[in-house]
């Protein structure tokens, strides 16, 4: 198509609400328009790039046996009622009412619907197993949406639910569909994405993986051990001592520290460090305000998705009040006689000779051992890995953790869904078993921009040929030129007769507006043509990742450039 | 694919609260599964045929120089209440409030979101004409859902927005547009669609057409002129009138007419007919109660959609009360006093010699002439129109009404939404103006359940070629035999390496079940293997609507399957 007739704006100047580069791309390249928080429509270059994004998915989804169906957006209520997650999910979760005042919902995930469609059908072992998959419009009402589609409320999915009669059937698939996604990103050009075990939060089941492209820009942590390749969500990532033996085991001893809130001044105060001091981080149950205090390592922090998992419900950081037995900043394991639940990292298992606070006003204890002084019935792992941990796989202290976009997600459902909706099924033998589930995600937005993040530069995106809006960008410099024009003209009409994506841009511009209008839609392949290439009879030819960079005569560049269209096509294959 | 993991089940009841065909092969052939009222979930073979229809319209749409966009299905609701649409539109349109108690609503069509998107690139002259579309999901809080998919709550829908510069421009588009959706309904299969004038309703504009599949079972009366070939929406036809000069011009005169409150019970007591009475049919306005009377000749019945637009208001069959004034069976021109609005339809023009009511309990008069008796300002058109009604067009009395089923609409909007949300451009004298609209819509899974309507029998849908859900259905009769099974599983697997989309059923089943499956999914070409056939050493090929029926020799079945394929895919380009 023209250029000229490309709706959409184009502009240099990066907008002032954008934090990171893909979202100052797709608004500056007219790909996306803001029309509330989180929610956006497309243009027609970002339109074509889901477009074949999500073709992607479906050929690699057909592969494993996916059957594509349809879910709706709007759900009834009672769906959700019969899994529990209509009152368990929080407030991301949009509620309604129809003009009836049906209880109705905007779907954020399906696996209600899922179980639904097949429950009728899955009634017999010799239907097992299947996969269902659906590419369709969800809503997750967001709190803070942001990064342009990299976090949004309305978003496009590639949603897919397998069922099974085994655990070890749905690992079997599970893997397969783990190799399915590294189809996926291999081909959608962002090859450098790895999986890693993660959380499965709200989904239920146990165990799932994360997509991720490590960016600095990420809003995930990943730890990541640098010896042996173990990776995980922060999130979910185990937490291991070795123990600090070094430490002597003194007397408990209980010392006058005014003043000293925090664990930075206790230390200095009494010549001590972190890792020798136990940490109380409290909290309140949402449900009742009902204190909970975590005693940690002072040097390490609550993963508070850890600590949710535990108690099964939702908390908030706490408002310690007068009258409530805590004494904040002084808080303790010896004597804490505060109404509230108390839990225990892991990491203070086995340690003495700890710094703690005395549950009185400015005072602590030191010479603290957590076998001999205090009641400790169990230890749990609640703390944040963090650099140089212990790697849970291979034991070294080699974990890094880095940012990363979440472009994926799969999950071991379990039984969690198909119990709670009834879904059963008669095996061989004529006995009824729940069906045991996977689930499957990709936000297809997000990949596109994801994409973006990975591989752009200053001046714009550089598309993969496998999901680029056009596969070449013919300029014609001097289109006022009549041999440029003539010539332009040409070899716009022959590569689109091979049915190549052209976009053709003959604006009687100056050649710096021209490129930087090509340089953000971010076409694979440029072809320009000028009256000075014409003086030496050729169109000069480059790729918008600046490998490629030749000079082939007129007649040969629509061959040129369909060979350079094959062999980077094949790259992603 | 093989029949036996084909999720959805198949059976041959007719499900008893499936009044229309369409919706009863749907549910019995494992296409669809309700969800909620006017919400339904699809199985894979819908699944394939909506995305085959979804990709003749964009081909269609592109060849237009549509460009593909994409709106979110979730809008704030500021965006309409810039077109005054958020309070003008009713309960159909599902309004809620996010987590921030911000107002949004789902989007039911997008004009809105059109014009937001291109209001800034839309400021020169030089950028129109253009077009976008997209194809999404929409919500309709519709009152009454039925019919299975032609009438649905949650649907998926092409809508496109043209921008001009002039009307005659728009005109030009409009009729390229007509011309595009004449061929998506002929390459969907259902070539025999016509379009007819509309109205426009809620949309806004002028000149407004419907594409509709003549069906019994259709929810909208089309008038069609049997001559001249006139065709219009029941709603938006206009009504003309010859005159009857037979009638006398007799005096007024004052009948006791006790109890005869209908037109029947006085016409049959006084001798006279329901032409030569005047009807008075009463409503309220739902704003304030008001009534409206609007007398009409009394054979005719009142359009409420005319009224509608004459009234620009909401309104409602009216409760006669004994204070307001009217008196119910007896209302008539002459002497009304009652507090009302009063509307008197074409039809009564030039009339006299007619009976009315004397707006008196028991009461009529004869001899009414409307001129004569009454102070008529002004005649309207608000009757609906009906067989043997004069023709708009030709001026014969040959107008038939026929039921059909709305598959498209296309609308001239004029400037409704570009001047309530300020999208203006400059002229190449830099003078400002509002551009002009047009716009589009194609319901994808109402065309498909319409196709289906329309081409099926007893046993399932025959689907056309163009958008079946495969094109050829193996049946393995007798599978157990292995030289069936061998041939069957060549043929599959000669099919599918030629790309050919293949449903295969090597069940072990009976021919029967294996035949009625085959009808209910309606695939067009079907090759039955079976011992019997294999005898001769041939393949059974017939077609779904049974115009085929062959026998190959097994070596040329797959290259007669590909020839005929290759036929009837022709037979809708």
């Amino acid at each position: 198509m023209k250029l000229e007739k490309l709706v959409g704006d184009r502009f240099k100047e990066r907008p002032s609400d954008c934090q990171i580069d893909s979202h100052a791309i797709m608004v500056r390249g007219g790909y996306i328009k803001y029309v509330a928080n989180g929610v956006f429509s497309s243009y027609m270059p970002l339109r074509r790039i889901t477009k074949k994004i999500e073709q992607i998915i479906r050929e690699e989804m057909d592969k494993i046996d996916g059957q594509e169906v349809q879910f709706p957006v709007v759900m009834p209520a009672s769906l959700w009622e019969e899994s529990g997650r209509y009152t368990s999910v929080g407030s991301e979760l949009l509620r309604f009412t129809d003009r009836n005042g049906s209880k109705m919902l905007l779907g954020m995930t399906h696996e209600e619907a899922a179980v639904h469609l097949v429950r009728e059908y899955g009634q017999s072992y010799s239907k097992y197993p299947f996969m269902i998959y659906q590419i369709q419009t969800k809503f997750r009402d967001e709190a803070r949406p942001r990064g342009g589609l990299i976090r949004v409320r309305e978003f496009t999915m590639k949603d897919a639910y397998s069922f099974h009669t085994s655990q070890e059937d749905l690992e079997q698939y599970y893997a397969k569909c783990h190799k399915a996604y590294e189809n996926v990103y291999r081909r959608a050009g962002v090859p450098e994405v790895i999986s890693v075990a993660s959380d499965s939060g709200m989904m239920g089941g146990s165990i799932s993986h994360e997509f991720m492209l490590l960016t600095p820009v990420g809003e995930d942590s990943i730890a990541i051990c640098e010896e042996c390749g173990y990776s995980a969500n922060v999130e979910a990532a185990q937490c291991l001592y070795d123990g600090i033996s070094t430490l002597e085991n003194t007397e408990l001893q209980k010392i006058h520290t005014p003043d000293k809130h925090t664990i930075e001044d206790v230390c200095e105060f009494l010549g001590s460090s972190p890792q020798k001091s136990v940490k109380a981080v409290v909290y309140q149950k949402n449900l009742d305000d009902r204190y909970v205090v975590v005693f940690i390592r002072g040097d390490l922090d609550v993963n508070e998705t850890k600590l949710h998992n535990r108690l099964g419900e939702d908390f908030h950081p706490a408002v310690i009040t007068e009258e409530c037995g805590l004494h904040a900043g002084f808080i303790g394991p010896v004597g804490l006689d505060a109404d509230c639940d108390v839990f225990y990292d892991r990491s203070l298992e086995g340690m003495h000779g700890l710094v703690c606070g005395a549950n009185e006003d400015d005072y602590h204890y030191i010479g603290f051992s957590c076998a001999r002084d205090a009641d400790i019935k169990e230890y749990g792992d609640y703390a944040k890995i963090s650099d140089g941990a212990v790697c849970p796989n291979c034991g070294k202290h080699s974990i890094k953790v880095s940012r990363g976009i979440e472009v994926g997600n799969i999950f071991q459902l379990g039984t969690k869904y198909t119990k709670t909706m009834n879904m059963t099924y008669l095996d061989a033998n004529g006995e009824s078993h729940y069906p045991i589930m996977g689930c499957y995600g990709i936000g297809v937005g997000r990949l596109a921009a994801s994409v973006c993040e990975a591989h752009h530069d200053d001046y714009g995106p550089i598309w993969p040929m496998s999901i680029a809006p056009w596969q070449v960008h013919i300029c014609a410099v001097r289109s006022d030129d009549s041999e440029v024009k003539q010539t332009a003209d040409t070899l716009y009409e022959q590569l689109q007769n091979d049915n190549v994506e052209v976009m053709y841009d003959d604006r009687k511009v100056s050649a710096g507006v021209m490129f930087s209008d090509a340089d953000l839609l971010g076409i694979p392949l440029r072809a320009v043509i000028s009256p000075r290439n014409l003086k030496d009879g050729v169109v000069e030819i480059s790729s918008r990742d600046k490998s490629i960079s030749v000079k082939i005569p007129v007649a040969e560049a629509a061959a040129e450039l369909k060979k350079l269209i094959a062999q980077m096509l094949d790259m992603y294959k």
